[in-house]
């Protein structure tokens, strides 16, 4: 049951988070198919968060899934994840009304790169928690999306200063070798539950 | 479970739609009578804007009450349908806030017809997913108004030009004949569960 | 399982609502104890609209905990009852920002008076459902706090202009006899279920 | 069933509560670093609220977790505990944007004081629902955090007024002395149930 709230709470939060982003999309004020022209890359913007936020739901999902019991420790890395994703309308408001300016895009890969480490920590608190025999740890095997995330976010910071269109390229990259979901995670439930 | 939380979801991001749309009837400035007519058509394009959620909830609530498992086909077509609904709050503001003039009108029927897409698109998924013996395929039947409305919107989006009133008036009926919850699948159901 | 999952979104829209009437306490520019006065209608205002959320939540749980079987007919008259609930952000934030001027202060007794019909229009859908053995019919018994409040409604509306001190203060009058929780249907409970 | 829907609807409340007061973060207009020096205080104020709400929610998860049974006085004295809470978005965003002055450093206090008193009247009214051998009780043992919170608040409440920084000082201590999840509670309800 503790398992339940926890997944309730999060699901809760992440829903809010991908619902106001769409508040930034602010109403233009004119009629004309033009009006929607300074709210397209603001647009867009919401599109790539409105993906993150679907796709750490889904993760989420699948790795609570693997799941038994929740400690105190799961319970703040999960908070942990859900403060860095908290920060996603900001972060994509920041970038989209300054149509990818260097400094808002490098910010947001910042904000990606920090809820990608949240959510490292707390798979790792997880499969820590369930020792040797971690139905977690056999899940995601070697975990290769996991492992390079981040470090394609940490080199997309520095080159939004060369071009923000290299890092958003690299950003939608990223989401779109997550948009598959994981597998192997439901192979390894397949295994042992259906 | 895993259907429990993706409809746990769902609910919370329509809520949250349904709700946060009341926050674009921005509280107007003046004490008498007359200050509340600006205010009208915002509020008719919500009253619209809520019985659509309203509606699709209820479908979506029915259409799950026929599927038992969840793939991950499933979940993306239900985050895609989540993604066109939460762009209502921003075509019933465009909308409401410009007194219904033709180009916010008609992108308001792009959005009910790509979320009308996007849920054809999940029913068949689940459907697909389920096989033969499909209980959701066997309970929609001939799906006669899943296959009208889009027909409908695309008649409304260039009608929209010709007129915003003829294109909201059909956005309307296409809301009246769907407030009839799906009784075929409350059918179908009942036949096997109860 | 139906049951649930309307309870899950009316609980859903009455948690949204209630707390995004806390946005309409805008922040006040100045670090005076004095930059408070202009907000305390709209705090007053919120303290009262917050109070009949948390009764209409209160009496929407117990109703369900004495419903078995949900219709389409409940599903819609529920979410009827969530569409008048929803315009308290607004009817609340027009009284309290203009310090209760009568029209305002008169336009939150209409929300009131509208929701308490749409409650009473519930109610009465769950017992025709119920049939002759309801349990919620015997649960409810005289229902004169249900009667009641929309006859008061209906003559604080009026009296807004002769005294908005008047009507605001019957709106609380209600808030307070329907704080008592509604200890019937638990007692009906009671002999049937403990 | 009845706490379900009562920490159903708190998880609800508490995932809004958390995530709107991210929309406190005003988008900066400007591109440069620099923008963001103004958004700082705001945001470490962001980061303090969310640590509370956070530490609220757990707590709140833990003492449900000892409560087997909800009357009507849990409910209200629940949702007294929410509706200052619910002020904690307002709080926050007058003592961040104001830089932490003095007046709007004490009201953030005042709402925490508030809420810790809330919280002890609702652990007060689950213990004694629950009789004398009332397993919330045993568990929270001498409560020295819960009585010792207040009194910080109300010691940092006129302190505000010699430094604000001592005061948020306070407020982020206490904060830290909570940040350790209620351990007893795991320990008696382990005892007992796993």
């Amino acid at each position: 049951m503790e398992k339940n709230r926890l997944e309730a709470f999060s699901d809760g939060v992440l829903a809010i988070i991908i619902t106001i982003m769409v508040l930034e999309l602010k109403v233009p004020h004119g009629v004309e198919l033009e009006a929607l022209i300074p709210v397209l890359p603001v647009f867009l913007s919401y599109v790539l968060s409105f993906l993150y936020i679907a796709i750490y739901w889904n993760n989420h999902h699948h790795m609570f899934h693997a799941t038994k019991r929740v400690s105190g420790g799961i319970l703040w890395a999960n908070l942990h994840l859900l403060f860095w994703l908290s920060l996603f309308p900001f972060s994509t408001a920041w970038m989209g009304e300054n149509h990818l300016a260097p400094i808002p895009t490098a910010a947001y890969g910042v904000v990606l790169l920090m809820a990608a480490i949240a959510y490292y920590v707390l798979q790792q608190t997880i499969i820590a928690s369930q020792g040797r025999d971690s139905l977690l740890k056999s899940a995601i095997g070697r975990d290769w999306k996991g492992k390079l995330s981040p470090v394609l976010y940490l080199a997309a910071i520095p080159l939004a200063f060369v071009s923000p269109w290299i890092a958003s390229g690299i950003y939608t990259f990223v989401a779109l070798i997550w948009l598959i979901p994981d597998r192997r995670i439901e192979r390894a439930l397949g295994t042992q539950e259906h």
